[in-house]
């Protein structure tokens, strides 16, 4: 008798042979408003049976794909710090052996231990954001490292002109002002998506996928559900946009699920972590 | 002092005076993923109140129509050919006295035992199908006998070309590629179904409404939510135009009221009862 | 050490030199089918600190503008007269300083108090009404103060041609027929907004929104879930046409937020009620 | 095809042939905290199906009871005075056919209804009130027709010395003071009971049960549950003793289902009513 | 890297180095009232990490102990013979290796399968039944194979006099009539165990604990909630008692995770196994 | 019109002449399995409405005390040692001015903060700890400032022999065999509740109240529910107890509101706070 496999569904490949490595990072110390964002990660893995391995969207199929799911690490909550220690020496081991990190959060802030690691290996790295959010507090109630700052910190790695972000409807005045300056921002939806993906052209890029980038009618699963967002058809468009890019790691945060008890939340997860695999994987084929 | 009816609103004739019967197949012995549609036909009665019986939609009145509500079956839990044969039994009699049979689920197997009566008084059936699963496949872990498998068995008995699925967006490959031979699948929507209305022309026609057709952000209350699905007024249009037909049967299934705390689902399914009603009981008018 | 205080956010402006003067009316006696909406007001005052007070749909600040948040009446259960003689009294109290009134339900039936209160001030009222339910009854079992007879006691007050209803979709047949002679009802959407601006002009106007009118997938936190509702950019370029008409007292009514554990739906209502803040506050700058 | 019963389970006899009458009266319009309790009467109904109608407390059998369920009564929200005619209306056509009254609420204002009804037929009535809350506010907010205020109403009818309260644990000093002098109140428990059978012997006794005697961790689903209550044996064992007397009306209230999404509180209620009937009705045998 | 190990707590040994094999049966296909026990086995083995691997009632720690956890069946839902002959072979494997299987449910049906098992290699096999209810039951609308008559299979392997019931406290009067003659039913707790104990003596035992003879007070997470049942405490002890029998196989069944949002039932069940294990285990130290 | 108050209810004195003052830290970074206790103290606040200033169990009436409430701290989530130093400032400012700070969490690491405080001012402080969890960890996964090792570092400022806890039933084994050595723990619930108050005599004390030492039956609003706690009423007579010692600080920690949808929880730990007020303030009476 063998122990049984806990795994994203069809994502059961060896390590040695997979080209794209999914782990979790459940983590949600710094979440202001309302917590839960840790069990995303689990949440997805534990539903992935409700749903088919094979896209009608792309007639593709995550059983014929190589993928493995290193499960969630062990994060200290309290202690951002130690976390993005830990996210950042596991993306290491990742992008070091040759294959792409997708990291499953946790709050957002989880993102910065990521991208610590892709820019050490890739110093024009560009970053792709789908967020409700602005995300670029210079610091929150005295503090750096808060969710709502996690853009701002990767500004400090990145530079001038390198972040893109899309679906932005929520932030302070000071936010969009410095934004306007830093990063591009594009409010509300995709609208300059095509422009942004001509712009970036070859240098590898790192895509962040807030979850809350979506109405909270299809995704009411999660901290700070913002009206106005995008559709999962929407979503699913910008992926298979956004995903033709020279993307070396990529995360999905802030699927907090005991905020929506229908699982509906949940489900679109991993529909949407199924199709950009999917896309992902594609790529060569 | 009388005993209270409890009827859905305003389906409160006799029942040799009505040409359309209600009845409640209270059944998901065989749902894989999360059970509960059971309660779906019981919560549509109980939660009907909350309604109108007028339609401004369609400016007509429940309260002048003539429908019996037969109430729920007993049926067996953990013995599907039992059930199937209840169904088929009460299917039978409405058919028998010349009225339309409309069945609220339960989950999606339920369908197999009414068109099973359907198709032994009109062996020319058509099945149009509503629906975000194909429901094709042959087997489910070894069971013929699955809501996975429910248009399968319906194949086997109206054959080739006669089922005419719409808003389809999972299933295995498996069952795409049988489906593409077998019946007409319309994916994500309704584009296809006023050619598919022309085809059937004036051939008895069974509608079976799987109503996680719709998208989660409506109708969250269903076992298997799938995002990217069609929205209240689609499905309200979509039904305007396939009750014209000749429809000899039809059924409403898998609202699982427990997964959505806030009614909306079972709201949503009263109303689309309500306008389904209105629609076949005014095709003479 | 002061006490701390409890506003909605950004609105702790004093009351001598406030414009607009924010109270709740925590009522909800004559809800006839789900009960809940006595604890929308407070909800909208706790949760308000989820969002920012800026406003990237405007580029404007709540923390720039003057309002007064006068906290919750304490109102009678089970007396609707006492009840809305109270409210009535706090609008007298802030009409008769020069301010415009922002309600917070409680059930609909509150607007009555309030529209006593601005019918007194300003006899050629105008009411502008967004709901899924045209209210017209004229009685409900019996009972003519309820919150389903609400807007045809408004009536009684203000006459024929005043009231312009927007999103309705749910009455029963005598309610449409009365309406069709006595107000002006625009069905499912705004569409005919624009023209409803233009033929008010300058007269002063009440503004009640049930946020019901909103469609159910994004505001499922209300007694009574009608699907086939507006969205929220719907409802807000709504707000943006009719607040630039010359308000003089506004409400939001029945959210119920026991119905949406996720939270969006009074999320929704925060966000609904800051862009309406920053629209009347917005109009002479 | 006959219309489908819907009774509580085994109360399917005639009413002709029965010696007890179940009535529903979903009524909580004066709720000052937490409003729900309407739906009580109807979940009991609807969930009664999932426990037996034989008792292991008793060794007894409702299928062999003759009791008639006349279903719930029509009540207009936010009219408490109506509301009371209306039960009390129906408790003297009940009481008029020399039957027994069993009235299940509702918020327990609705018992002032029955009690008004029963007095009138039995000058020299006594009640044995269980409930947390002692009720005996002269008025709540103004308000005299209030749940609060409920005892306070009844005692203007039967008298100083003739209300017997138990389970008691909440209500403001001046209601206990007043209780002092002129009902006999029993704190926290059942522990006076055995004597205030004796004291009462032969008279005709009202039996009003505010459910929310019940301790919470059992019976969570109450408007507002108070820490410190009596468990289900105890209120168990109290039915036996208290229903050995002259009982010529019953009533339970304060089930508020929607607060106990388990079911465990609906479930509860269920099994003490059939207790309570087995009771009620095997006086005789 | 390797891949994430998903077990119950402390119960990573290998197999073949285990004295004691957990493993899950989700099913519940024959659920007559509300579905939901298929969940139980993951729930029980996701949430395990929120306890500790120490037990402070007996002083030892299941991080050293050698148990195997072999994850949860496939089983066909809506084929009950299936299901149990998937889960009879799996006990067949444990048992003839020697090793105690420990079967998470699922519903209380489950336990047939294991049984035919356990009586195939100890014919003169005693069964140890901790429940709410009797189930006893012939047949369940014309079924033999339900949740409902468990115990009634059970009875046609085993035979008079060898199944001991504890805890019962819902059946209907004919199962209650048909127990008095072949089981030994004790009725609502376990004051006659220490009796049974002594009476079984050596002979091997198979202990099957329904977790609905918990009171819902503290496990409301179950199908069927009874009023009345056991505390924690309560079944602590019981379970300390019997543990010392000869117990050659076990079961824990009907943990509905989702009827209990706070997440008791399950940590209960959770410590309840670890206590179990515990006692197992340490029989021989 | 003035602004609202916002206090527990009855306790809106002013600071000045105040003797007990009441303050909130909504944090609970350092939460290991589910979060939620930031939400506690406001919860408290909010629900307090629902509740009476009179204690029928003491005979004494909040109204009739002065105590302020300070409202709740803006604490900074992520930064443990930070908000430690917000709450401890607090405390330092309530105790320098001859008041009893009452501290409402979040979780029990808040308890750090205020003890901090305290010690300063008492060097020869003594802690009194209710508790489900022994919480003397060293460190968790690396951290020192965890919820899960607060008590260890509280022992590190007062020493040993110097805690008393009480109640406790989960930990593992290392935290049980140092706590063997260094502090005084009662397991399971208060049976040398009384020898420890003879035993601390006069000497300053701090009691620290997890409200997880409540059975989840009564209190399943926590993160982390174990099962075998006690009772309120047990819980209500070890304050009485304690509460008559030199109390000179006071906290309550735990609550997390989500996890019960009954609001039970949050009532309970109202009644709590309400009779912990008053014997605190009684007791010069």
């Amino acid at each position: 008798m063998t122990r049984n496999p806990h795994t994203f569904i069809g994502c059961d490949a060896e390590y040695a042979e997979s080209g794209i490595v999914i782990f979790g990072a459940p983590f949600d110390s710094t979440t202001s408003y309302r917590p839960g964002a840790r069990f995303g990660c689990s949440a997805i893995r534990n539903e992935s049976f409700g749903i088919e391995t094979f896209s009608p969207y792309q007639d593709r199929d995550l059983a014929y794909m190589r993928i493995f799911d290193g499960g969630d690490l062990d994060l200290p909550f309290g202690s951002p710090e130690a976390a993005l220690d830990a996210i950042a020496a596991q993306a290491d081991e990742i992008l070091g052996d040759g294959k792409i990190p997708v990291m499953l959060g946790g709050e957002h802030l989880v993102t910065l231990g990521a991208v610590r690691s892709a820019v050490r290996r890739h110093p024009d790295l560009r970053i792709v954001h789908f967020d409700a959010h602005a995300d670029l507090r210079d610091d929150y109630l005295g503090v750096k490292l808060s969710h709502a700052c996690v853009i701002r910190r990767c500004h400090e790695l990145v530079g001038d002109g390198r972040i893109f972000q899309f679906g932005i409807r929520s932030g302070d005045g000071a936010e969009f002002e410095w934004g306007s300056e830093h990063v591009k921002t594009c409010r509300f939806g995709f609208s300059r998506l095509a422009d942004a993906v001509h712009e970036i052209g070859d240098a590898p890029v790192y895509v962040t996928v807030d979850l809350d980038v979506l109405d909270p009618s299809c995704f009411p699963g999660t901290g700070t559900p913002e009206a106005g967002g995008v559709s999962f058809v929407s979503l699913l468009w910008a992926l298979k946009t956004a995903l033709r890019l020279n993307v070396v790691a990529m995360d999905f945060t802030e699927l907090s699920p005991v905020y929506d008890a229908s699982g509906a939340s949940t489900a679109l997860a991993c529909k949407i972590l199924r199709e950009a695999l999917l896309l992902l994987g594609g790529r060569n084929t």
